[in-house]
């Protein structure tokens, strides 16, 4: 593979995560399909993290002054190395991470189709020029790069999530510093090594920077006044860190929390729909995706039918190596996860839940590793606390319905706001949906699952999940500044608004 | 005068801060022209606060469900009842706050502007659909309102900076509690009396309610996580403190913070444009905008020339009754800032500046308050620490500068970000200065001062400024949520990014 | 009434359209509702042309030099003026065109709505800054205005299509050149009055002027280089020969010409909305709108109960005096549409229509006029020659269909292409036909009607409807000229795409 | 080389440009570099454009359902091609029509530049959502492709135009046409074989047509109303034709035609950019560029100056080989080039214009061919009648002003308006050129010359050029066509405007 580590190598302007660091402290990489050891990876040290800080700035003051469109053909080349690796890529998703290796196909499919996008961007990010109110007076808007940027990510997505981030923050001019989950360091290595490449061949400054550790890296970054955009994804309890202490020193922040995401499934649903769209929204990736569907949200008169087709689809579900493309997902990302697993099914079940299919860990001697779950269907109320929970795993919760009014209460009574889809052909009940009585989240579908964005909208949510936006549409404003001016080009100093004031 | 409240009156969903209400706290509105007092106002009190907020929650469900362009019929009949009182309300505005009269006419015409932007934005507000990399599925971006909206506004602009907020707010379909300055709530009320009326009259919910109070009320808004976005104008200390709270509870916010504001002087500016722009930057409105200008920052050779040319305006300077047109300026807001005042020239001149012209309170039994100062001009060195902190008074630091790029630095040295500007025949100096390279302010003029901005640009700031921008351009944006929906109208259910999952 | 014309009034840069340019040809202006002669209005001679397009060009030149937002408050008080004589202008419409009042009273908001738009438009005209590929390069992207606009519009919406061109252009900073309908012109002078009052008031140039005439004043203007853009409403034929004559010149056009516009009946449908948006569509105005519906697309499960409700609510209809709100609409314009009207029923039927309500003028003695028919319901093939025409009466012609995409079909076969509808519930039809795959028309609602346009959105049509837009979204790009800058601040000279060059 | 033909060779949905179609008409590609024969290329006949414009149509069908993102990665793809062979193309380019290498590398690159930017479009194309006054209803603005586009190109640039204008009317959905100058069949061919072949690989229907003729093929696209959109690049009275041809039938026209441009060089001019820029932009591509700079209006105090400094710099200019790096420039187009480059030279010194250099043919036995001319400066007076005339050929006329008001008006006195420059360091001059009083062309440059336009703008002029805008900003629209949808999602039927219809 082209991302096997070298004791010796050196990367450039690189994070020292390599054994010969000896003093600084380790992570272990561990592959949840069987529990081996991949790789120690050596954290970032407070000098370190000094030093590549102080390297990151310096090297700002150049990129900024390349043009965008240059900074887009780095962006270019960038996709298609990421094309050409784009097998053994996904097969270090799949090692590291453990979802199934089409899955980790997309996730880089996603890579390359951001940085088609950001290249596009990068003869844009466009301003405005704006009618003033005063004779021989123009308005303009220019939008700047913000400086460094720290780019926090979780396990689920290893590496799309930092490519939405770091390609357009690029063109945009920062500089990214890259904290990785202490869960999936080699993929960011692996990236890492695609991008200090390059950044060599193209005689470019380091404009990446990956700061490998703990969450305590995370929290350094967050209070580092030097980091001009902090955005982080992930669990919203330490979104809510990050945004406090981002906030405390006035900077900015981008935040992608957790979803806690429903479909509705309506009297009008196409049935050849609904059923695709919810398996794989519940146990894609093992249910480890923000986006995730959590709950199903049924309409009382097609309950049963539902329920019925949803368990007898689950029996066909088939867990295994997440390497071999005839199962449909395999671990989930370590013993941890499982535990909260198990705990979340017996809270749901503790208060009323009723379990129909599921609901523990397979135990099989083929299986590498106990890292393996069945997925779970649990029968609920809606007032059963465990619906306000955001659970990691292949869990999916059914509630049932009589209004479409109620449908989207239900769909909006948790704290979490990113997801939520309706599966309906009646469009008054998908317009409703979509309008300001509707859903309250950042993303709402119809006849498509929670889960699988494309790149070219915006993407993000309300309430718990952040409120921050990236990838499509405008979000690459996150990463730069706004600057407005006013140009007096005549030999009179005429005020705004008509004010009158002579000397 | 229209405004003057009536003890028996109930205002439709206001906000009880009248003598009656005799259990409330009570803020004094002095005018500082003359230390009178011009009313007893009764503060929120806790129950108060409560039920106000649930009024505003249940009459935001109504409210967002008026269209938008009627919403904007309702902003526009604002306008015209403000345009109405245009010499009533400026009126007001120079006897609680102190500014002349022909800055609170220019005050109030920025209500009517931001009226007819918010208007003709009634009809826009656009989301964008957006091309889907799936056969028949469409993507699409929409808009919705937020919900509340607190705005929390500064003595200074003891009006416009609340329209700047409402009038855009109220067309995105949000319900605004507005927290005027402890110092102007008359103001407040004022306006709020022509709101009140039209809603009636109107038959529309109550969609504006006003908190009067001290800080604390802020406070309490910042924590509560029923109001969704905070906007809120003040100082870096304020703005930290709120930034911290909303962050806390995962909500919005805006702010507007303070400014630390220059103008670069080039060799080849237009000297009959310098002297009236630097003159009304450093003293219109007695030095308390936010825009101010306080640092000068003038190219070597011309130093001595710019020098002179200020201390003979300044000596034409006439400071009095703000009333009176022939007046300059009129009083500081009251003793505290006069203290203040005097401090930063003590601090100033300690620290090796040389006080050039001013520095001292206005004694004179013309006079009808001790709150009139002299207009102030400082000579002072780039490390006096003087030059860090924003004084809302009208000092004025000046510096020298050998190189444009020394200039910007110099420029870019504090800890602000708001307003800057340069005063220059040369494109290459106003290209620099408004690069990426140049100005890190949200605002950089050319050949007009760092104050006065019209409504059609976005206003705000970066760094200890707060990062928010709000009236013109998309600032509306943040006054909504963004939505984005993918549609499938087809009979198949591919997955984004290509991924194959069949069950 | 405010608008009544005084034979000595000398209306400044106006249009001598009076009595005593007796040299002048003469326009009889006459009511359908009682063919009563309103007014002789005399026509524009050569010399009169040539004398107004120098003093337009002239005052273009002052014009375009007075900021878009002061421009725009010169629209904002023309609009309050139309508000303040809203009933007066409409009882004009009405008499001089026939429409109900309550129709010519929403034209007339229609005025206003649009000054509202054109208000906040007028501190916006975005252009764009763009990112440049060299280095200290920007890119910016200006919009000017174009210089004089000749707007001919039709007699159906005497006032209302000239205030759509006429605002916007204004703001965009073009004096304009008003050739109306010879069977409107009072409507013309009515507004042209409060044009003028306005403009000596504000001490502005003549921003405005009428050219009294018949079609030889609109070829004249269309032959006429010194007018930037022409934009034409009226028939397909018309338009043609504008096109031809502005092309030729490589001038600008806008066209608004010919609709023969359907609504589909779905087995969907709303049966609660489908009769009024039918019966509005195709009587309201007396089916003289360019929007009015003139073809009903019916699935065959339904056809039987649409057509029979229909029959029910044509035999409800009342026709009478157009000031009466007791009837649903007046008179057609002339005797000349009402042979129209008639020969298209003859023609119809002939080709195997079935008449199945209607099909002749009313011979009442309490009718004023001749000029009153009434509203016919028509069964006919698809293959039948009079759907291919655009008859300017209350004519309706059913047709039946099994497939979605056989209706699609049906809705496309005309040459002309502006309004189409459909009316369901569901949405994997409603997204068809607004997909690629559906209506070819520039309009294509979903259950509404195909005529009512609200003026936020673009309004216009493809093929022989001539491909313009105007009104709202980006339309007011029509009435400018864009320019793209790039401006080169630093000191050396690199050229696009990277060629070089040197001597 | 890649794109040798091979007589038995059929391309896919291709064009039949070869040998064997005997009967078919032939044009012969000549090199101007030595007057050698190329190749013979059949012309289209009759029938082959019927069978050709038939399958255009069918393919369109099924193209425009292909998502616009698919449809952008063939464009990537077709970027990539063009990117493997840029060395190849370029010397094809320079082969048959004679322009030097780097300038042919130059607009090889420009076609991969396009590339990238249609690419990121295509993920974008946007439309709006837009506020409705209705409650219940939404406005919706979406983009559909046109059908068949007929793109016309000149022999000046044989290749860049035409891919401006194909790769991003394919991301929008679009089958184009091409025709391109029958002095360059060659370069089309090559880069028709590239698509053909990619077609073919991709199992895409053909979305690519080459119509090989003279001026009638070109005619007949114009006049063929199956043919939604010509994009016609070249000679003002060819625009003209294809203008009145297309309006005939209100089809849609972009025209980029002729352009007569000018620099001008005022006191403040940095003398390093000028003398390259204006030799560069007079002799580049031997003055055959439609951005080639004709004019050179210089203020009178450094009249003498730039003069002399321009005859220095022209006695340096080398002529010769194209292929040959050393060489500024090669031979024009034919013969009949350099006879129109003599008539001009002659015609200028007729009316008083005084050459200052060459002026003549070079007759020299190391060049192969005599269409290789001197590059030549000639002094004239504004009323010159060749200053009105575009000649392509390097022939720049100095004209000398004395304020800045003439020099734009002398710079605004020709018919066409496509290019200008400003050189200058003064803000002032460069505002008051870009403003509404400035410039009155589609590009206005700011110390740049008239020549060599980035892709990310508008390109495109005014008056006699013709009015179209291709390549960068929103031009993306001229090849699509916008529908306006007003939804109705609720159970009433509120009209526009407030209009009451009751039956």
């Amino acid at each position: 593979m082209f991302f096997q580590f070298n004791e010796n190598e050196t990367l450039p302007g690189a994070l020292s995560c390599y054994h010969k660091y000896t003093s600084n402290d380790l992570l272990y990489s561990t592959s949840p399909i069987d529990n081996t050891l991949l790789a120690r990876v050596s954290c970032i040290n407070a000098e370190q993290y000094e030093k590549f800080v102080q390297i990151a700035q310096e090297n700002f003051l150049k990129w900024r002054n390349i043009p965008a469109p240059q900074r887009g053909i780095f962006v270019k080349r960038f996709g298609q190395e990421v094309q050409n690796k784009k097998g053994e890529l996904a097969q270090l998703i799949t090692l590291e991470m453990g979802k199934p290796i089409r899955e980790s196909l997309g996730e880089v499919q996603e890579i390359i189709d951001i940085c088609d996008f950001a290249v596009g961007l990068s003869r844009q990010l466009y301003g405005l020029t704006i009618q003033s109110e005063r004779p021989e007076h123009k308005m303009i808007e220019n939008w700047h790069p913000l400086g460094l940027v720290g780019i926090i990510t979780a396990f689920n997505f290893p590496m799309a999530v930092w490519a939405w981030n770091s390609t357009i923050s690029w063109v945009c001019g920062n500089v990214n510093i890259w904290k990785p989950s202490e869960k999936t360091p080699l993929c960011a290595l692996a990236l890492h090594k695609i991008v200090s490449n390059l950044v060599r061949e193209m005689n470019l400054p380091d404009i990446s920077f990956v700061f490998t550790g703990d969450y305590k890296i995370g929290e350094q970054l967050s209070l580092d006044k030097r980091i001009q955009l902090i955005s982080a994804t992930g669990s919203t309890r330490m979104g809510r860190q990050v945004a406090r202490n981002v906030a405390s020193r006035l900077g900015k922040y981008l935040l992608e929390l957790g979803g806690n995401n429903a479909i509705i499934i309506t009297e009008s649903a196409d049935f050849n729909l609904v059923i695709p769209s919810v398996v794989f929204g519940a146990i894609g990736t093992a249910g480890q995706r923000c986006t995730s569907t959590r709950r199903l949200i049924i309409q009382e008169s097609i309950y049963e039918r539902v329920k019925e087709a949803l368990v007898h689809a689950y029996k066909q579900v088939k867990i295994g190596d997440p390497n071999d493309e005839q199962y449909h997902y395999g671990p989930l990302i370590d013993e941890n996860a499982v535990i909260l697993y198990e705990k979340s099914i017996q809270s749901a079940v503790f208060h009323g839940g009723k379990l129909l299919y599921g609901g523990k860990r397979i135990e099989s001697s083929e299986l590498k590793s106990k890292n393996y779950v069945l997925p779970t269907l649990i029968e609920v109320e809606k007032d059963n606390p465990i619906v306000q929970e955001e659970t990691f795993a292949p869990i999916l919760y059914l509630l049932k319905y009589k209004t479409i009014q109620e449908a989207i209460e239900i769909n909006n009574q948790v704290a979490q706001g990113l997801s939520s889809a309706i599966m309906t052909l009646n469009l008054r009940e998908s317009e409703l949906f979509t309008s300001q009585n509707g859903s309250d989240c950042g993303i709402a579908n119809i006849n498509i699952g929670t889960s699988g964005a494309e790149i070219g909208g915006a993407f993000g949510g309300e309430k718990d999940t952040g409120g921050g936006r990236e990838s499509g549409s405008d979000s690459w404003k996150n990463y730069m500044r706004r600057q407005t001016t006013t140009i007096n080009y005549g030999i009179n100093l005429p005020l705004a608004q008509g004010i009158k004031f002579e000397i």
